[in-house]
């Protein structure tokens, strides 16, 4: 079995994969611990990547080292697409990920990748299988907490599921603001996109993709998991 | 002459009006002071309104004391629009001049005053001189500021002039995500007004409106110091 770990900002998501298919997947906020050694022996991993855009824990670091066949995601890595990204050590591990996903699912082919998550990133890879690039966003918790940090006097509110154009409260312009506000911008980026690459994937995925989804003017199907077999396509890649 | 003075998160104008002509402005940073006794007299201020999102400062609120009519803008304050916000306390202030300056501008029309500044602020006051609210979305600086601020590794970088749609640094997917981004977002917004008001004027305003109106597809103009002249005309309003 293989074992792929994603190491966000605020939380760690791993996935057992049998070969290529995905047979579970736990979930951790990052100021708790869990107990890597038992999940790496009751599902029999025999190989582990890890993915992070954080310093990586100790616990973690130490645990992995136990089975033989280890990878830690950095630039260096050997990637199954042609990286055409020139900061690379700057370039977030995720966003490798996703688009090692997407290569893995859509071979060939023009794929639009859009993490959802502490930012929202846009990654493309062409049908040359080589990853371009694309933006990177503050996703919907970063946009209320900016708001409320960078400011003397805006409160802090709750996310919510839905939003309209106009609102008479300052929960509701905030809301309005960050939840239809970034699904306008989503929708903008990729009608752009698709004047550019009329034949193109689209794949939402990350934490908020299921909020946004139902935003969107374009018809986008949200991929839940989309990192974690990205993880394990680079994983087999360099296996 | 009139004094509106207007303070922001970050710089403090100032306008001096004769009736409803603007004939000078001042910009000061937050952090530096200014002689503000000194531009009363030179401009033989008689009367004085103050709008702030932050604390006044003292010297400020010492200093108007010496001008008989000086008024600070508040939610008790009389406006020559119907303010229909739910939440007055907490409606910023300088959201009330825009649209104050909207109505004195374009009475009796569906107007939509976009201020792009530390927050961008969607504001609409309809055809019956009602102001209906809005949404409040992140500035393009405060973007910038929060990527690097609330993730571990983003770079702190500049604003640019011009961005595009596929960027392949970190440097460019930033400012594509922050420019780019925000440019559809507001178009968005927009486009969602148009469809339920087709006869509506469109003001872009506010510090970061310039770099702003080069990327819209919407053909808009960017009206400086309308902050400004909504001040006045509520002062006048009141006098």
């Amino acid at each position: 079995m293989n074992l792929a770990i994603d190491i966000g900002n605020t939380r760690t998501k791993m996935g057992i994969f049998e070969q290529h298919e995905l047979k579970h997947v736990f979930t951790f906020d990052n100021d708790t611990t869990f107990d890597l050694p038992n999940i790496i022996q009751e599902n029999a991993v025999q190989k582990i990547i890890i993915s992070s855009t954080i310093t990586i824990p100790d616990f973690i670091l130490q645990t992995i080292k136990l089975v033989s066949k280890n990878l830690i995601l950095d630039e260096h890595t050997q990637l199954p697409f042609s990286n055409k990204y020139s900061t690379q050590d700057t370039l977030g591990k995720d966003r490798l990920a996703l688009v090692a996903a997407a290569q893995a699912t859509y071979p060939n082919q023009h794929n639009l990748v859009i993490g959802c998550g502490t930012c929202i990133t846009f990654n493309f890879i062409n049908n040359k299988n080589e990853f371009l690039g694309g933006s990177i966003h503050p996703g919907l918790r970063m946009r209320i907490k900016a708001m409320h940090h960078f400011t003397g006097k805006l409160p802090l509110v709750e996310l919510q599921q839905e939003a309209t154009l106009i609102g008479n409260s300052t929960q509701t312009n905030i809301i309005n603001g960050v939840l239809y506000g970034t699904s306008k911008e989503i929708d903008g980026m990729i009608d752009d996109y698709l004047v550019k690459f009329p034949e193109m994937n689209i794949i939402l995925t990350g934490g908020d993709a299921n909020l946004l989804v139902y935003q969107l003017k374009n018809q986008i199907f949200a991929i839940p998991n989309f990192t974690l077999i990205g993880l394990n396509h680079i994983l087999e890649y360099n296996a």
